[in-house]
């Protein structure tokens, strides 16, 4: 593993069990075998560490999948609900960016980013007859984006994110006969276990 | 203003601008007329204090709807979207429900009363035949609840908080037809301004 991924995996682990607050650059340099010197030539502060912690979240996502159109939007949600219950980077990256205005950032980078990737597969569903004709691909995309982040903190601290994966399926039943063709919905597959394996 | 109150107001005011780390007690108890005495003797502790503010939510709100059923459920979430803009106490106890976790609490009681409220909506809306009979009223409740935390705080970081009473409305495009029967789909007033003026 090259230094600045070390760095950026330990500064995940140590910001999801201490939050911001209490992951001290000292602690982050120990965790990930390098100097602090090192860790301020790879990220200008503390802040530069946590938005790039934060931004990383998409990647440790998308190259798991293989569906497409709206099945692979579902898939998205539900492989990102599992993987919250087990990747650090992850964990540390959705905590940061719900966190962040505690210690002063203001950054709706890693928003835009699943906005972009949720549109993408929106456009691919409208393309393939899939959507209604009312519904808009980028309202969709705004929508599930901000629906997902705020049943993560509502589960989080109802059962630790345990049932995050059961509350991405009861948001795919009340959501899709807004969003896609009847037959679609039909066929759509909501099984909860589809994000667990990938 | 009874003090209890008065130092409820002020410790919003201070943590809605300042956030939690940011907040001092002597500048909230300044801010409030008050002594830190009469602080210690009405909350225990600033963590006490951050807890009431976020338990105040349901009160700015309630009382200031008509509606029934379903449309009450919307014009809830309007309601809230709009006091939003201008609510110290609703701002500060949103702020402090989605931030709680960087000054180390987890406590749910702000999103259990919010669901509790939706669900009364929802149980009103089951008896008068206005719900799909396949909706489950505490999953929708849930849902709704969890959405508009995350609608909320991708507002916030986008747009102030600017777009959230429009980002309510694509909302409830969106669920409406997952919800309720068609005929009522069509009934409920999803005008954005609904909310603006009560």
């Amino acid at each position: 593993m090259r230094t600045r991924e070390a760095i950026l995996h330990a500064a995940a682990e140590v910001m999801d069990e201490f939050g911001f607050a209490g992951a001290s650059i000292t602690k982050i340099a120990e965790r990930a075998g390098t100097t602090t010197g090192a860790m301020y030539f790879h990220f200008k502060s503390k802040e530069g560490l946590a938005q790039a912690v934060m931004n990383a979240q998409p990647e440790t996502i998308v190259p798991r999948l293989e569906s497409a159109g709206l099945q692979r939007l579902v898939d998205i949600t539900l492989v990102w609900a599992w993987r919250l219950q087990v990747d650090p980077l992850l964990r540390a990256g959705v905590r940061l960016a719900v966190e962040q205005g505690a210690f002063g950032l203001q950054d709706d980078t890693s928003f835009r980013e699943w906005v972009g990737i949720m549109e993408g597969c929106l456009n691919e569903a409208r393309e393939q007859g899939e959507l209604l004709a009312s519904v808009r691909p980028s309202e969709v995309a705004e929508f599930v984006v901000g629906a997902c982040t705020g049943s993560q903190l509502h589960s989080q601290l109802t059962s630790g994110r345990g049932d995050l994966p059961e509350r991405m399926v009861r948001m795919w039943r009340l959501l899709l006969p807004g969003v896609a063709v009847p037959a679609v919905v039909d066929r759509i597959s909501l099984d909860v276990e589809r994000g667990r394996l990938r």
